[in-house]
């Protein structure tokens, strides 16, 4: 066996056997296989695609090649839940919790924000003293306790993917369905849950701008999880605006808090309460939705999901009176309020109306507006400021007028909050009429629909 | 500009502009550019193609990259040749002395052979004293004053050409048009010639296996030479068979030899002669086919072609003797002759018969036969025997009887002999009837064609 044969076979669009993709990997894992055979390969991938089978050798060679989490010694079966990313979605935050609470395992490792895209494990340091990183014996035993842990991801989980990944980012290869869900799941592979819940989002702050794009991209891992033997399923979400009223790190945390109370924004909920229910079903902790949905319904109200939440931010050495008393985090120095009259004035048409609804959203910039902030990593070694962000006061579909405010955004530079500003109100289109029928959940896919 | 956006750029099917070419050739040749994405950006241009101003300026930013020869010293319009490759291709040595010998300045650089292919050079080689590496200074008195010089490459020509043909080598990227057009001809005009005469040869000695993938590249040189200002015309000739009867160094000389004194095979005469001619009327010595076809054929018969070659061969210090005498050549020293019952044996509804057509062969594998004897390279640094070789004695559509010699293969290790002969008859396809049609020149694309 050799690359260029492989390179050669792919390029002319031939279905590479379990033994070549191995090779493809392992060589390139271990530095045999040079950048340029890869890149060449990569791009032959891009054009040709892979099938499922194909995809799904490839996402299991790349797990394989570092250690995979051996999550044994945790009692019960073990959901993981990944999002594909977006604006504002810190159902982790909540989902955890409303789990935990019902007795699931979540044993979670958690990325970090890059670009318009926020990350868990951002957030989770925004609660004074809370650890992100902790030893594998005490995750084991802090979910056995509690049922509920979340950490930084480790270096070594996966690092074929690591090192492929960072190819594609150089090389025009990343945005090819096969390779980005062989990425995603070689990453939940190694991480050991038996279960995996995915959230595929869609929209303008989504990777997947196309439901078709998203529908293939989890039909992909549902079928690559299904073949390594995970119960998978994907629920596509909605990301055309962000999710919820939060964008940005602590104001996300102050969010998630206000859902376990109770008192969350209901696009927000929806989305929670579908992943939170397909990871009972998952856990074979509910045998209906109705079911989990009712689970998931009594520990909100009951106080019982917020309970855990303070319990497991206690368990990683978070201050909780922080949880009890949202006022007490750290807030922004600098606030800029977007009203109707700003948005009306930057809208040709509607320059000289006093209302109008709020008919789209380019979501991706209200991200980047974030991110500009201080909210978001302009690249990997950006330092975060978590205080700053964005606070939504209407969604998609709603009237504004002049002089209401459509969201308020907290920074600590004059001229960063400026442009934040700017690029937030260019961010939207307005409508003379309601028309809006924005879905929160477009499909669920499991097993038995590929 | 960077290179990811051109990456993607092509990958999404644009076209590219000069600059973005520019940058990319100049990127890549010093370094700037990494293999990973110049061999990301190449897969790529083999999925969407270059157009043909991109493949000119692609080609022409490659010529640029080192020296460009300066043939101005040389009186006259410079007409250079150029074959894409071929079995027993020996047309350099019969060509150049005709031309120089009606006045026409040749100035030529060649190259060696590679794999089933032959080159100029090395052939030259095989008459003993023969330099062909001269100063240019040299080089171009000897122009001025006997119209012909032939020498290797220079090391400086293109560079830029060799780092990507080196990429493309390993990268499954070599079989691409534009690629492979830019890469001939990104040589050619760094020669510096006036106009270029390319014989695009097709069929299974050849690269390009089918008339139409002959037809495309002859087509796009043809238009990268007329955009880079260069009279330009390409010749399509036949390579389904040797070209000629000699297949090996010193043999292709013997052969060369017998052309100029107006002993030639009749098919390698044709190309031979219609490379001439276009030659001509490139140098505008000539204004018509007709013209140029007699001028062709008194300068054979009077003699004038071979006491030119001999002239030539004396300017580069080579021993004339040879040429007035081919017996003094070294021979190799052992014989195998194939019989026609050699294959009528080896061929399975022939084995009982005593007579049969030839009716096709695998050229390559002759020239891999010929190659296995040591004449021809199997890997760059692989040295040559140039006394080995094969001499046909008969040609496809002739009648082939039990004991009539088809072949005599000459070798210098019995066991290597034994192994040419083998993949030599396993080359050739038996036919009963007469039904063959091989013809010589399928097409002349000038300019005007395009």
């Amino acid at each position: 066996m050799n690359t260029y044969d492989l390179i050669m076979k792919k390029r002319e669009g031939s279905v590479l056997t379990r033994e070549e993709i191995n090779y493809l990997v392992d060589g390139f894992t271990n530095g045999q296989i040079p950048d340029y055979q890869m890149a060449a390969f990569l791009m032959a991938v891009f054009f040709r695609g892979m099938n499922y089978e194909e995809t799904a050798t490839l996402t299991m060679a790349m797990a394989d090649s570092g250690e995979c989490l051996d999550l044994s010694g945790i009692e019960g079966i073990k959901v993981d839940k990944h999002s594909t990313g977006g604006v504002g979605d810190k159902t982790s935050l909540i989902v955890g919790p409303i789990l935990a609470s019902l007795g699931v395992p979540v044993a979670k490792m958690s990325g970090r924000g890059l670009g318009h895209t926020g990350g868990t494990i951002d957030k989770l340091e925004g609660i004074p003293g809370f650890r992100t990183s902790i030893s594998k014996s005490d995750f084991i035993k802090q979910v056995n306790r509690i049922k509920l842990a979340i950490v930084g991801q480790t270096a070594n989980l996966a690092p074929a993917d690591k090192k492929i990944y960072a190819l594609r980012d150089v090389t025009a290869t990343v945005d090819n369905i096969s390779l980005i869900a062989a990425s995603i799941m070689s990453k939940k592979l190694a991480a050991g849950a038996d279960a995996i819940v995915l959230d595929v989002k869609v929209g303008t702050g989504a990777f997947m701008k196309t439901l078709e794009d998203a529908r293939e991209l989890a039909r992909t891992m549902v079928a690559i999880g299904t073949m390594a033997g995970r119960n998978t399923t994907a629920v596509i979400s909605d990301m055309n605006e962000p999710l919820g009223n939060a964008v940005g790190n602590i104001l996300e945390i102050e969010e998630a808090i206000e859902c376990l109370k109770g008192n969350g924004e209901k696009r927000l909920m929806k989305v929670s309460k579908v992943l939170a229910c397909h990871m009972l079903l998952a856990a074979q902790k509910a045998y209906s939705i109705d079911e989990a949905d009712k689970m998931v319904e009594e520990v909100i109200s009951s106080g019982r999901a917020f309970e855990k939440m303070k319990e497991f931010v206690a368990a990683q050495g978070g201050d909780t009176g922080y949880l009890e008393n949202t006022e007490r985090f750290n807030k922004a120095t600098l606030l800029a309020v977007v009203t109707g009259k700003d948005l009306l004035q930057a809208k040709e048409p509607f320059k000289k109306q006093n209302q109008a609804y709020l008919f789209a959203c380019n979501n991706q910039e209200i991200g980047m507006a974030s991110m500009i902030l201080g909210g978001g990593r302009q690249t990997k070694d950006s330092k975060l400021d978590l205080t700053v962000g964005i606070c939504l006061k209407k969604h998609l579909g709603d009237l504004i007028k002049e002089q209401e405010e459509i969201a308020v955004l907290y920074g600590n530079d004059v001229h960063k909050l400026k442009e934040a500003k700017k690029r937030f109100i260019n961010a939207y289109t307005l409508s003379e009429k309601e028309h809006f029928s924005n879905k929160m959940i477009y499909e669920i896919i499991a097993k038995k629909d590929l």
